[in-house]
């Protein structure tokens, strides 16, 4: 830290992303990327914008809010796109909570929340999941804050009925309630339905996972037009030409063949029922995922110890270091092919470490 | 603004950035854009990336930032990207200045500085200009801030000798001085080579203009590496992947070929000195500018006025209603052609108003 750094940000703890190694080709399943290419129509839009980069993008991103708001029943002015789902998490954060409107989220989810909550100096606590990771719905109905539910969570991917978040929703009517569905396409029902009749109700995606397109940054936010409106505020404070023209075709690009990508969530939710099915064999315990990953644990041995012979075998899982998720690994579900090869090298792993402890 | 918008921004005025129409073609010399494509590399960058979004960009931006460094002289750990320098400038004003620090920038320079201030919550003192536009260095002298100085300043053009640069940054050792390059490329002096006795100083700049890549998002920031480190706290605390795959790759590739660039700078210098000969010529006051951009005024007709004329004819440039701006237009310096094509409508345009008036 130089001496001239604001004592604001002095005691900040920044967010560690998941290892992107440079140097070496891994079988890489740490930061749930999605093992698709983008689709056919995404190369051709980016080319064509390659060659206009001269000119400021659009900072309406007036047709992609539109095909937007066609492919999910919305108004284009109940849509903001951001640079990544982290630059709307990010405005969100800063619009709807501070002293008098303080941040509740999980114990055990994203975490960026507490980094976005400190960066930007809102109180927020940590509601802790119930011992099987699972998240009691009673414990934000009527909390009177600015809730933040990852729906499915990250790490754990368990996903929690639309029942209950409409029930979280209705009970906090003074406060924005943000739903971050950045896995919502693997299995879940998205809160978007429930945008018409729940006015404090803003929902956070991506097209990082579920639309190939971790590299290209692009995340938007629902909501009504007037905390869209909000969220644009902020953004036209920051950074109004957030979204570059090739992101912003290539998204365009995305929505035109979205039954491409729809089509790769059910080959991923396929291999994620398969590669479960043979961790459990293995005598893993596995989180009941609906998510484009799974969050395992052996009784066997220790995560960091799993993670660690993994990456020396040229394979990345993500490994939290942190209070009760220790024993686990997060594993991103990949092709077929990815995951027989982890699953072979697991085996291999538990096999010897069997003979290790004889 | 909704009922959940925190009462922390409710007082706050965005940005407003240049007109981007999307519907009509206009000749487009209202946001200082490059009339130049990017060079042939580009694309091929570019599109080689567009096949592996599916992947997360590099949050190091390693590759990019060692080039950066070649080509300016410095050490890798000296450089950072950003999604264009306006997120830059943002977290420079968030880590370097506070109520502690406050900030001090010129009444009349890029107007996101209040906002940048404003959104971040840091008290900012506006140092008036002198009545010929030009800076007085002596206002900065020891003035104890966090100070922010565009060099050139836009909208004015106008371009402060190195040397007052330096005495203004040695003259406040316990503050950053925050020196926003984005249009040195077109006949300035850069203090790049200040970083290495100036460890309070921060260089920023962008791929916007002089690099032809508006549409790419693009900045850095040049300081010493505690500096960098201090803002690189910041943005792994806000968006980590704040460059994409694409845009990292096109300004790559754009350093490859910077030879291509600093001609066409040189074309744009020759196209602004012949532009600002034909202007006084017809009666104008044109600063004398070291950006690609001249700020005009005439005594025969009033700034808006002629905005709105050039607009109808399909000629779009910058008319800041503002104090003393307001006679003024902002005019990007494009291809002689365009300089050519605009030259005869004001011409026309001056020749019709003084039929009217006689």
């Amino acid at each position: 830290m130089s001496r001239f750094f604001s004592a604001r940000y002095a005691d900040l703890t920044p967010y560690t992303p998941g290892e992107q190694p440079q140097n070496r080709v891994y079988l890489k399943l740490n930061t749930n990327e999605s093992p698709f290419p983008p689709s056919p129509g995404v190369a051709a839009a980016v080319e064509a914008q390659s060659r206009n980069l001269a000119l400021y993008s659009d900072p309406e991103c007036v047709k992609l809010r539109a095909k937007m708001a066609q492919v999910y029943g919305l108004e284009p002015d109940q849509v903001m796109m951001g640079n990544g789902s982290d630059e709307v998490l990010n405005l969100a954060f800063m619009a709807f909570a501070d002293e008098a409107h303080p941040l509740a989220f999980a114990d055990v989810t994203y975490g960026f929340y507490p980094v976005f909550a400190q960066v930007n100096h809102i109180p927020y606590t940590e509601i802790s999941l119930k011992e099987d990771f699972s998240l009691d719905p009673a414990d934000y109905i009527g909390v009177n804050k600015t809730v933040v539910i990852a729906n499915p969570n990250a790490p754990t991917g368990l996903y929690l009925p639309l029942g209950d978040i409409e029930r979280i929703v209705k009970s906090n009517p003074d406060n924005v309630v943000i739903v971050d569905e950045a896995y919502i396409d693997f299995g879940g029902e998205s809160a978007v339905t429930l945008l018409d009749r729940c006015k404090n109700l803003l929902v956070v995606g991506t097209f990082s996972k579920s639309r190939s397109m971790a590299g290209a940054r692009l995340g938007f936010g629902f909501g009504s037009p007037k905390l869209i409106a909000d969220l644009n505020t902020l953004r036209y404070s920051t950074n109004p030409y957030n979204i570059n023209r090739m992101t912003d075709a290539a998204g365009l690009a995305a929505l035109e063949e979205n039954g491409y990508y729809m089509n790769n969530c059910q080959i991923i939710i396929e291999n994620r029922v398969w590669f479960t099915e043979q961790l459990r064999r293995l005598g893993f315990r596995v989180l009941d995922s609906q998510t484009n990953f799974v969050f395992a644990e052996s009784p066997k041995i220790a995560g960091g110890e799993l993670y660690r012979q993994l990456k020396e075998n040229g394979i990345l899982v993500r490994h939290f270091e942190k209070d009760r998720l220790t024993n686990f690994n997060r594993i991103t579900i990949g092709t077929r092919e990815q995951m027989q090869t982890l699953i072979n090298k697991i085996a291999e792993i538990m096999e010897e470490n069997d003979h290790e402890n004889c």
